[in-house]
């Protein structure tokens, strides 16, 4: 186990019923900005829950951030709340919209011209930030308690993420009633999206972490066992509100403590994302199964712990680890993401070379948990998901 | 999974040469004031690193807090702090230590004659604390990254919790090195300390939280897997950080969450301290088993979930609980923990009579994850384990 530094002070308030708590924890002088996606929130109830636990303040609001959600949108909600001088942002959705007022936190007290640039690392990123806080109606992305972010670029076609102590949510609400009217595609999505931030942080190297390896082996279980039930009785309490806990567990920072991560497929699924607009889940469903298979002896060891205690593969490690990763695939492929970009219409080399020439271009260095994905690997990687 | 609300923001420095990371947590006009055990700190090492972190800060000392830290020791540092008008406290050592730190800095704040009558609920507690910091150097209690402490009064031989957010402490350091030298019987009782800890969280009724089940059993099966590797090769370093991992996962709230919870063998094991200085996790590997066969009914889905995911014990429900007891019981002998009144000469029907009656003068309610734990039953179980 590496050393390490822990500290997240995100408090939680998670059930139903548990928006109306969030009224003492808001500076009773703020002005509120409320900042949320396309409306769902008005047809589930959620708007009017959140207006409720905001009466005697003063609240302005901001609905239309998107999916994958655009600079160009945050930096008019950034306008509107230089204008109205708002003093507290309230993120209601999903990580999206926590994802983007993240930024605009940041952004709203940015001194220089152009916020893209502490984005992409031209300037210093501010040292101040507007605080945050969210309620998240969607279990998927683990924003709620920690302190990233990722925002794309309409104009360049980038999708970046992005990282500061000073934007992690004063608190979260976690009411799993707010997820059972989700699309059956956005539940699916949001399972995979969990899934595979478990593995960004378990599919490795073997660090003599035990206790780290089966927390993110205890995620992994249940994501298996509740997802289906998600799909099957989306109205089931109960199961929402495991999934929407593995949400949270998985991206709080405790799985990876001392441990190596890889975030592979993250960097090459937002490229995807950027060029082609595939959902995020579905860009790491087909890539995932591609960085395994390419650095299948690099991470055989614990891809066939995986097989062995989660899925209840038997055989040699070789055995295992591929099985696992062929499983891991019907997983994806029964939630319904597919695997291959044949589902999508899109040429895989086409793809591979374009994304491979984004890398170059940013000259950027070698990564995964050793540092080994060069933009060559990267064109690899993606071809062989054809 | 019922409603929670989780807030925990001590931060955490965790491995080798971590202590040297304390000096700007500090406040630089901070008088700082070390409190530690019998001087185990001046043989490894420890009192020396924490000086050289505290150089440039004023710094005063006491040593000789005890094992079941002493309401009277207490008072004598609280009035040592008042003299010297030390403005942070720097626990340094085991968790009797960092409790008799929580407790001392409540009462150092406390405005009427006497602390007790707020640790016993005559008086309300302060609503100040004096800030507080731990250097951890035997990883049993999980006070490290919580708000509960325990105390004893020797004049009436009396043992009781306490809890405030006031006393969570702000930073936590844990190097395992610190650990190693720990004589076996610490060690032994450090590892039953955690897992009985975990298991009053675990061993309850189902409640539908597959993820804070899992999260439990990892803990359970880290502790089984390095406990006796701990005993045997002592200077193992990944060996001592994956116990210290897990003595800090099990108390930081997160398995709890939503979840019921037991603690009946801490309430009555307490009492067995405090009458017989029987060391705490020996009262705990003597009751925990006799709690666990006087609700065996109650207790038996998880007893059962455990033996068969941790122990991967075989059979039908009421087969595999019952053995995992037995089980239970022969990995604390293993480890020199008695789990029998025989092992101390003490008559057990004479504990039963006086910790029952303990119970009954002070109308002490039905306690345990269903609150059916009444002063009969407590006689009961401390019989059944003469």
């Amino acid at each position: 186990m590496n050393n390490f530094h822990y500290h997240n002070p995100t408090r939680l308030l998670f059930g139903k019923g548990e928006i109306a708590s969030i009224t003492p924890l808001i500076p009773k002088s703020a002005k509120v900005m409320m900042i949320y996606g396309g409306g769902s929130i008005f047809k589930n109830g959620v708007h009017d829950q959140v207006k409720k636990a905001l009466e005697g303040f003063e609240v302005i609001e901001f609905g239309g951030i998107e999916p994958n959600p655009k600079y160009e949108t945050c930096m008019s909600v950034v306008k509107k709340i230089k204008a109205e001088k708002a003093t507290f942002l309230l993120a209601v959705g999903g990580g999206s919209v926590l994802d983007a007022t993240k930024f605009i936190a940041l952004a709203a007290k940015y001194k220089g011209e152009d916020p893209w640039d502490f984005i992409t690392q031209k300037s210093p990123a501010p040292d101040e930030a507007l605080p945050l806080a969210s309620i998240m109606t969607l279990p998927a992305t683990g924003s709620e308690m920690n302190a990233s972010f990722v925002i794309s670029r309409e104009s360049t076609q980038e999708k970046f993420g992005g990282y500061s102590e000073l934007i992690r949510p004063l608190f979260s609400v976690i009411d799993p009633m707010t997820t059972m009217s989700l699309p059956p595609t956005q539940t699916a999505n949001g399972i995979v999206d969990v899934f595979v931030h478990t593995m960004e942080q378990y599919a490795t190297c073997p660090n003599n972490g035990p206790l780290q390896d089966r927390q993110a082996e205890a995620i992994l279980s249940t994501l298996i066992e509740e997802g289906p039930k998600a799909m099957a009785t989306p109205n089931d309490y109960d199961v929402r509100a495991n999934l929407c806990w593995c949400s949270t567990q998985t991206l709080n920072g405790y799985i990876s403590c001392g441990m190596p991560q890889d975030w592979a497929s993250h960097e090459i699924g937002h490229e995807l994302t950027a060029l082609y607009g595939i959902d995020h889940a579905r860009t790491l469903s087909i890539i995932l199964p591609g960085v395994w298979r390419t650095f299948l002896n690099e991470k055989k060891e614990k891809l066939a712990q995986y097989g062995s205690r989660v899925l209840g593969l038997k055989g040699n490690v070789d055995e295992v680890a591929l099985e696992a990763i062929e499983k891991t695939e019907e997983f994806f492929e029964s939630l319904g993401l597919p695997t291959r970009f044949k589902a999508y219409d899109i040429n895989a080399s086409d793809a591979a070379r374009l994304v491979s020439e984004r890398f170059t271009a940013r000259n950027k260095p070698g990564f995964g948990e050793k540092g080994l994905i060069t933009p060559e690997i990267v064109r690899q990687i993606i071809e062989s998901r054809a």
